[in-house]
């Protein structure tokens, strides 16, 4: 059972409360507390060392890792972040020093992002660190934006450039945060996600909230310099289009627009964050599963992309 | 340094927001929305396997204590729990059936509660189980009881027993979100946290946070059956009046409360809640530090109590 089959069994039987609008399943909980135009976004996510970054990083990155990829979830459904938590499992005899830094960085992220840090907790992890951070955040009541709602004909767009995040990008990205904001506040966008799972293993999850399927173009996939200048120096080096497809931890946005926006969009874009590559890859379809075409033709993609679990 | 210093030096810096009315130091962070009635209480905490209970735990109990010490935060502000987030760290060839039974029993005292889990994470840690629970909850604006409000000449209560827990409560308490509320509603509470570092480790927190200092009365000082058995049975152990000052993981609620109510609210307590003892075992008084009455005397009380890094 990996990571995946073990939280759909798990989901399943969850208690739950008139509080709660979207449960497990989409990047964060929606909850409705009453609040006449806010609904809230709830997230967790833990970094542990040897398994999101490796020992040896810069302690001020981690930091910057760790919420960062709570703020990239918030991002993904058109959210606020406002405060966070942090909980730190600290192996034994920790430098307070590193400590710091770790804090140093997650600061940083937070005040450029306006978010509170409002405390949290160290506890003992005697082996390796280990990082959660608990994020809530709010959204206009209404306006969030689901993994479920793609529709057949819809236009399939991701920010950035993919693939090769491992070689620095995974520890200094840049959450979407208003990218997503004016996403949502001038476009119909039918659904969202953040890819951490690698673009093969995060679009299915789209897909599926639908039921639907999806054709990539090949050739309209962003490959990330470092994607394409890692097959050039090592050669059992992944392709750069399977990179960009599978490597994860890209931390940028994919979402689908009604494919008559789909132009307009593009253009827009590019007058307000000239900076940031958007593409459009693909369109959803009728059916199942994910088809790329290439210059080898058209045929099914699998979903193996990155998996926390091995 | 230890938990606390370092504690100390990060709190320092932590980036706030308007959100935010009470960050790191008290037993939640309490945050305001806006919403005219309430405020929000965010908290998180984590149990790590061999630290906060042993291996070989029955899987059931680590899940209920895992969400039972976030809901003990949340009565220590008389609130009301509302929605939950499980991260995991689980080892490599984790057992699935292993980490159900683990969310049965946190999934049991959160429908006790009323309290929905809206998702979480599972990640890895390759030595040892590491959970990380965090909780949103809501308490009336203006209702919330911090750590900070005692008086000079408050009476100072305790709910339950203390000591000897860890030969079997710490895995099994009920947190007292009841008898909390109840206390809220009816008495002029002027502060309260929840005993999770033991009396002698707690009991300074609150004297700190209000600039005062306390007298117990050592014979007032509730033992629990644990800590006497355990006394009995072995030579090398705590006496029990140690064990109830300085052994942690009580999870009862402490609180302080003017003098003068002090007998009509032991009489009200005994009808409302006649299976669970609550004791009057001090004082509130000027000065610093906590002074402890028994037949040897009076003398200062050190703080030794259970701290999380040794």
């Amino acid at each position: 059972m990996n990571e995946f089959e073990l939280i759909a069994k798990l989901t399943r039987t969850l208690p739950t409360n008139p509080s709660v609008l979207t449960g497990a399943g989409d990047d964060c909980a929606v909850l409705d507390f009453g609040l006449p135009e806010k609904l809230f976004l709830f997230k967790t996510d833990a970094v542990v060392e040897g398994v999101h970054f490796p020992p040896g990083t810069p302690p001020e990155k981690i930091g910057h890792k760790a919420l960062g990829r709570c703020l990239s979830d918030v991002a993904a459904m058109a959210g606020t972040p406002d405060v966070a938590l942090v909980t730190m499992g600290l192996p034994e005899h920790f430098d307070a020093e590193f400590v710091g830094k770790i804090y140093d960085g997650l600061n940083a992220l937070a005040r450029e992002h306006g978010v509170a840090v409002g405390g949290g907790e160290t506890t003992t992890n005697p082996e390796r660190l280990f990082i959660s951070v608990a994020l809530l955040g709010t959204v206009g009541r209404g306006k969030q934006i689901l993994r479920s709602g793609a529709k057949v004909g819809d236009a399939i767009f991701v920010t950035g450039e993919l693939g090769g995040s491992l070689a620095g990008k995974h520890l200094e990205f840049e959450p979407r945060l208003a990218e997503a904001r004016w996403l949502a506040e001038h476009y119909a966008i039918h659904a969202m996600i953040d890819l951490s799972d690698g673009l093969a293993g995060d679009l299915p999850h789209l897909l599926r909230a639908a039921g639907v399927g999806a054709e990539l173009l090949g050739r309209a996939i962003p490959i990330s310099r470092a994607a394409r200048l890692r097959a050039k120096e090592t050669t059992s080096a992944k392709p750069p289009l399977a990179a960009a497809l599978t490597d994860g931890e890209d931390f940028e946005l994919l979402f689908t627009v009604a494919g008559g926006h789909a132009v307009r969009l593009l253009d827009a874009w590019k007058k307000q964050f000239h900076r940031l590559k958007l593409s459009c890859i693909g369109k959803i379809v009728a059916g199942r599963g994910v088809t790329l075409r290439d210059q080898r033709g058209a045929r099914p993609l699998r979903a193996d992309g990155y998996v926390h679990f091995a």
